[in-house]
């Protein structure tokens, strides 16, 4: 069965949920970023998944990455998946642009989060709406 | 036609190829830390690769760390396409230890690169020799 691992369920903000994973908003208003776990049996590496379910996560992945870079005028799209904190599998999708805090580094431990408002979070959800199709559904926030 | 980008070049050891991607090793031995580089024309996206070679690359991703997963006796494995700085598309395959220097934060710019001994590289060619197969071809070094 699946459940959130705690330390994502304390960091980030649900989104909803594509065919197999959830869509998790990290909690940290200086990049868009976004966060898919599988919603399966937990596992931490990419090759413990079942074939189907890497062929999946690797659309959602993708697909996930694509839309953002558009919707969010992206210089460049971060993605991956580390693990040392969390074992949970996830997949971070994160959004970089040249004029962000911590470019060109990596997001990770770079500064502190700032919490987003809700007007902030509204805006996010709404853009997501537009760009996001019938295969997603979206939990009300 | 493929041309390795200069950066790249410089901090990495080139191991040899898979079907598609480049297989480097990152000249720090810090962290057995891996690099995969599409030998395609150049694009900086994973979306941006055809879907055949989106395929490749995760199989080939997926299966290299696996293997390095057992052979160098990974705590986790980290799979990360970052590309703030070199854009060519390439994708780190980093073997993660709870001892190793940086655990649990991210590699990328914790600690200067310790660069290999010939012995040292001697030693991660012999590893893997065991344990990449056919669709692999070693450069000799």
């Amino acid at each position: 069965m699946f459940s959130l691992d705690s330390r994502l369920q304390q960091d980030t903000l649900v989104l909803g949920d594509f065919p197999l994973c959830r869509l998790l908003l990290m909690n940290d208003a200086n990049y868009p970023w976004f966060i898919l776990v599988p919603r399966c049996e937990a596992v931490s590496e990419l090759f413990q998944l079942d074939a189907a379910d890497q062929v999946q996560l690797w659309l959602e992945t993708t697909r996930l990455a694509e839309v953002l870079k558009d919707v969010f005028a992206a210089d460049k799209m971060n993605v991956a998946t580390l693990g040392n904190v969390v074992s949970q599998l996830h997949m971070h999708v994160i959004v970089r642009r040249r004029e962000d805090l911590a470019w060109p580094a990596p997001v990770w431990g770079k500064h502190p989060a700032r919490a987003y408002s809700d007007v902030e979070i509204a805006d996010v959800r709404g853009r997501l709406r537009l760009v996001l199709g019938g295969h997603f559904q979206f939990v009300e926030g």
